[in-house]
């Protein structure tokens, strides 16, 4: 099972309206709600394509029952810690030019509710063959919280060995041998600071995008900053590059992974994509990632959420068509 | 007891941002969530200066579930019957300089459901010594609809005499007689063919803005205009003009209300206060109203609504300086 992280959900409200006006007033014509958040959308895709996945975190209020109940009916397997505040909504009014987004702040986290979460991971974590704790943090949490999340994920006593999921294509690994990784694969997507930290605490993969790696390290070479990141004590660094596909700094090799067909749609939800293929290869690994069908399955994956209007959901035929299309590269 | 009926109610949602970029990506600094519509409005400024009053109406959903609590926490009587739709929200973005409105298009009420409410008003409105209808009505309901509701209520069998609510000031008039009104005030609050179909029904009083009397009956001069409505079979019929305040065509002649001084603020719930004091004037008359009182209170309740933030609330300290600085002029 692959257990996905979101600390700060939303509910992702769309409006439709003729055409927008500062300073006017709109009549709305259609009204569209989604529970979402980083962590939410992996998962989403995860359980698309038959994987086995729960989404945990943070919920909270009248907005957080809203959240639970749009995973309930899209079938997912969730377990969320029950907080006091109130679960965000963010409305994206789609006018037929572009869309204009306003993000609510979102809930304070208590440490109470920060210790519960704590607990919980302590019970999921240890039936999980892949952690993904991603997006931003909510007020109340610093950026310290992954790494320490990491930290204690990695003390937690194994379950029995379980039947892992299916690589995406291709004959599985050997999977009798559990004795590389004596804890869950912990993979983290964040920016700034909590980066440092995460890469610090030993993550073993980390996917920022090309900018976020930049920003947080202050290194413009993405090779470079990628192998600080590993210095540091991450496992593995995938930078996610929009069309110019991916490249990877890792144990096994630096490799570098494209599609050179570009796709017309909705990009937001192609990181996320990525996410769930690189968390499904690290959750398959036994005795190390197969890389190059890992970033060969990213890079798939995240092209084919870019056909789909919202996030968290692929196109399948784009993904059988685009799958023998991309290049991996074993660069050194 | 004044009953109003809010057929459309709304969460009002106020969203504070630094700055309002069209197709930007906004952070919220602060959310704010109230209960609203008309109807409720009036029934919230009713509350707040003492007199009892119960808010009915349709709601559904989860949001509906917020209006019903954020209505409860502000201790107001409320009896809305349940819909199976949502509640609409109204989204109004507030940068320092202005603010940008998103209303969303609301539920769909079913002939079930309005069958209900009007079995829900037959109970209610035998208690009622006036009934406000106020707002627009949601999709499901026609135009006709305030006029039926008028028809209905005006063949209810009365309650026994009850204690009536006391005039707004000054000495309540006799209440030993009955006989004039056999029914509950009926007050509509509306505009377009429900105004006319309200009139027709013969309702006691309409309450129009100036533009709302001039579109709905094709007749520039509010003075002919609410003469024409009276025709039509209304009572009474109360111009508001914004700053330039009021006119009234009565049984008792026309009167015009105003006050030379002008309010900087928020004239959103400025409407529903006038309504409000309208309505407790209706109520309070037993063998006619006292239009000069009653055009008093509305201006000095519709001013003191100016100086505060939100719909459905007054400046007590603003009311009682402007009260007596009312000037009402028996024109005819």
């Amino acid at each position: 099972m692959i257990l996905t992280i979101t600390l700060n959900p939303a509910l992702d409200v769309t409006y439709r309206v003729d055409e927008i006006v500062l300073h006017g007033s709109h009549r709305v014509r259609s009204v569209h709600e989604r529970a979402g958040g980083k962590g939410v959308n992996v998962s989403r895709v995860l359980h698309q394509l038959g994987h086995a996945t729960t989404a945990t975190g943070l919920l909270g209020g009248v907005i957080g029952e809203q959240v639970r109940a749009d995973l309930d009916a899209a079938g997912l397997d969730s377990a969320f810690v029950s907080i006091a505040g109130t679960t965000r909504r963010t409305v994206a009014v789609a006018d037929p030019d572009d869309v204009t987004i306003f993000n609510e702040p979102g809930p304070t986290v208590t440490a109470a509710e920060r210790d519960g979460l704590a607990d919980r991971l302590g019970q999921l974590g240890r039936r999980a063959t892949c952690v993904v704790m991603s997006g931003s943090l909510p007020v109340g949490l610093g950026p310290e919280t992954y790494a320490e999340l990491c930290a204690m994920l990695k003390t937690l006593p194994r379950a029995l060995p379980q039947t892992q999921p299916p690589s995406p294509a291709g004959p599985s690994p050997d999977l009798t041998d559990q004795s590389v990784r004596s804890h869950p694969a912990l993979l983290v997507d964040t920016s700034g600071p909590a980066l440092i930290a995460a890469a610090e605490a030993g993550a073993d993969l980390l996917t920022p995008n090309a900018a976020e790696l930049a920003d947080a390290t202050g290194i413009h070479d993405p090779y470079a900053a990628a192998r600080h990141l590993r210095e540091l004590g991450a496992g593995a660094v995938v930078v996610t590059r929009g069309p110019d596909g991916m490249l990877a700094v890792t144990p096994d090799g630096v490799w570098s992974a494209r599609l050179d067909e570009r796709l017309v749609g909705n990009p937001t939800g192609a990181g996320d994509a990525a996410t769930a293929a690189l968390a499904l290869g690290q959750a398959s690994a036994s005795r190390g990632v197969d890389w190059h069908q890992s970033l060969r399955e990213a890079v798939a994956w995240s092209a084919a959420a870019v056909p789909v209007a919202h996030a968290g959901e692929l196109d399948l035929a784009t993904l059988d068509r685009l799958r023998p299309l991309v290049t991996v590269t074993k660069e050194t």
